[in-house]
């Protein structure tokens, strides 16, 4: 049994640091966080205005410049150390007039679908286009029914999300190929429109948007794609088994207009240790156009915000350079988080952490990592900070789509995860609107995370220290 | 270092142990349970009948004694081995015509506010009941404030919950002594009425109910007691800081008859191996009046009813005889609790585990035990098997109010905990709606239910086998 003293030293070191690193001074900070995000946060009344003096906001819209605007005005007001707005430009697609759709099961005999147009997709003739439909479940099932099947029809991708995966974010990963794709794969078939079951564990009657691409389509090869509800997707694949020649009609108005400018907003505190080590914290600032993008990602946004302000309040200055980073367009195109980066190399600034929240405003759970063991173990070596304020989850995984440009090995990345369970139900939805946000929530949310940047910018990464060294 | 071996020695057998119960079998067992309440599960649909077709089912109602009968229609369904119905007396409130109120600033210059009476109290006066307003923040206040300024006056409790508190039930805890004593302890002192501040941790428009006892007070002595929302609360505070005597009128009509007769609804699946030894799963099947009761408690009642069906669905015969107790009056005299107690003396039933829902149908977190360290221990044992369905949280604690009188020093005692952050915006207020729950979330629950009951039953807790030995 002699070979069991390594592990039990091993252990014993592990313990002894452990203990040196989650000290009374971090219960007490963390505890402070949290009572100051409840009792004096500001992220629900920020949210508040995004989601209902301003609304949806949708890249190169009205509403989405309106929130640059107001964004950069309310960190103006924190006293953070320097404000700013990064030049972007952004794709403008415009949904135009709503769209209008029926299912005909005979000439004169219609019922009417709810649909939306997914993003980026072209419209409809001025006429709107009705076909026979062809379902199908994947990708593949489109490609072994083959060319002689699908042309001149409209095809119905019906997949459902997988209910029984606990992780809905699996669940939607395992679906959305059908959205993203499917125009695309459809139309090298001679289809002459999509129609997608949209994206949401329940069964209601919402159509739910997102990117979709064309890819390398010729713009004449290019179909309309849309989505249509949980319900209606039901009733269609209804109608199709009890018709099979059953036509379904959709007349949708968007456009694409050239690039326009847009701006990242953001705010810095200044390191007081390392000027020149940056850590970041944000979300996105554009959204959807039928809700008013409260969970996605107006809660990120403003939890983001909260981060910089509740270090201002609580008077904590820290050792690293914190920036909040609002970005422009993560919807329909990412150029906001693919801008920060580029800059962020062509200026040579050294990034160390990067924190975002952009899976809704729910309790949050903990965090996902996209890092190194060495940096991850340094993360468990915290967990039972969290433990008071319910917090368990951490784990390697994903981070958040505007930080991942940002990534190279000397950086953390990480996401908030929050409850995901009700997410998808007002996921890219007319229904993602400021009611459907728990203040409370949000507001641990806010704290989870700031208590995470104030461990990572004490203690630092691996990064950081190496590079000190130097 | 030699005193270390004991240790290890020790970390080895218990891990070691920890192998032998935690086995594949159990893990694929949970993974059955929660992939088939995912997909096939029916506690949605027993709560949309509960919540929309029957309604709020406040004890000796009418809905009441409908979901009596529904739910042991219900049950019949499961192929149970026995479903029937324990009779119990009950105590029958009612509130009679809604309740009217409003704040006088002067003669004739009103604000209306919306009340409601709290369940127990008695009406105001015929022609309502029209007094100035102390206010107080705790018993303690009152008595320091003192019979000479308090003889006459509305008694008014303003203590919010404490927000910093993250588990919302300790601040709840914190703040019901207002609620259920303030009127009993008001009289005292001379006060015609109560107003207390609603339990809600969220600002908004709604007066929350619930229990509330004049404990010895002759009948002569009661005085009315009602409920004001958070937003009439702060308003009704700022009115007395601009004008010390500002008026605050209420009436209230609600009574009391005389106890009726109505019943727990139980079914039962005969245990294969211990046919005497009982665990028992259950919520409360009345609620407050104001909404539909479906968080509070259609939803542990549905879940509960889930555990059984799940049994059944996927084809596993208990050990233990396992029952469903669906208990009558836990919201005002916790008279369907004390009966099953009573009765399970009565006859000598041996019960070994109960397991209670009654915090909710939000997303599921863990548990909380009353119970020894030898039983807590196996608990913690099992809980690798929880952890791929986010099911963190397993702590010492309470359980629930209808299965603590069967408390004695051979029962494990359970409650599920789900998170519980919006829990107190709906609790006995009228937005305690069917729309409000989750089906995802609400199923999670009960997926969680029976896997802790099925772990229960596989392995027993401690004073099952100390039984079995005898």
């Amino acid at each position: 049994m002699k070979n069991i003293f390594p592990i039990v030293v091993s252990l014993l070191i592990t313990l002894t640091s452990l203990g040196q690193k989650v000290n009374e001074k971090d219960s007490l900070m963390l505890r402070d966080i949290y009572s100051t995000v409840l009792t004096e946060g500001k992220s629900y009344q920020w949210l508040d205005h995004l989601s209902n003096e301003i609304g949806g906001r949708l890249s190169g819209s009205i509403e989405a410049e309106k929130a640059v605007n107001y964004t950069k005005k309310e960190l103006e007001k924190l006293g953070l150390d320097k404000v700013w707005l990064q030049p972007v430009m952004v794709p403008k697609w415009t949904r135009g007039i709503p769209e209008y759709s029926f299912i005909e099961t005979a000439p004169g005999i219609t019922s009417i679908m709810d649909i939306c147009a997914l993003g980026g997709s072209v419209a409809t003739p001025d006429g709107g286009l009705k076909a026979e439909v062809v379902e199908v479940q994947s990708l593949e099932q489109l490609a072994a029914i083959g060319k002689e099947k699908i042309e001149g029809k409209i095809v119905f991708y019906n997949r459902p999300m997988d209910p029984t995966l606990i992780h809905t974010f699996e669940a939607y990963g395992g679906c959305v190929d059908q959205r993203y794709s499917g125009a695309e794969e459809a139309a090298k078939y001679g289809a002459v429109g999509v129609v997608v079951r949209s994206m949401n564990l329940r069964q209601d009657d919402l159509p739910h948007t997102g990117s979709m691409s064309y890819g390398d389509l010729p713009t004449s090869k290019r179909i309309p794609a849309c989505a249509i509800s949980t319900n209606g997707a039901d009733y269609l694949s209804a109608a199709i088994k009890l018709k099979p020649d059953v036509k379904f009609f959709f007349k949708q108005n968007c456009r694409v207009f050239p690039d326009v400018q847009s701006y990242n907003v953001i705010g810095e505190i200044t390191g007081s240790e390392f000027p020149n080590k940056f850590m970041i914290v944000g979300g996105h600032l554009d959204s959807w156009d039928l809700g008013d993008g409260s969970h996605d990602d107006g809660a990120g946004c403003v939890q983001s915000m909260e981060v910089l302000r509740l270090f201002k309040k609580i008077n904590y200055k820290p050792r690293h350079s914190i920036r909040v980073v609002l970005f422009m367009n993560e919807e329909n195109g990412l150029r906001g988080g693919r801008k920060y980066a580029e800059e962020a190399t062509m200026k040579n600034e050294t990034h160390v952490f990067a924190l975002e929240s952009d899976s809704g405003g729910f309790s949050p759970r903990g965090f996902t990592f996209d890092t190194d063991t060495a940096n991850f173990e340094q993360v468990l070596s915290w967990s039972s900070l969290f433990k008071p304020y319910l917090i368990h989850y951490f784990e390697k995984g994903g981070s958040g789509a505007d930080i991942g440009p940002l990534k190279n090995d000397q950086i953390v990345l990480a996401g908030l995860r929050p409850d995901s369970q009700r997410y998808f139900d007002h996921h890219h939805a007319s229904n993602d609107t400021f009611d459907a946000v728990n203040k409370r929530e949000l507001e641990l949310g806010a704290a989870t995370m700031t208590s995470l940047m104030y461990l990572f910018d004490k203690y630092g990464t691996k990064s950081t220290f190496e590079t000190v060294k130097k």
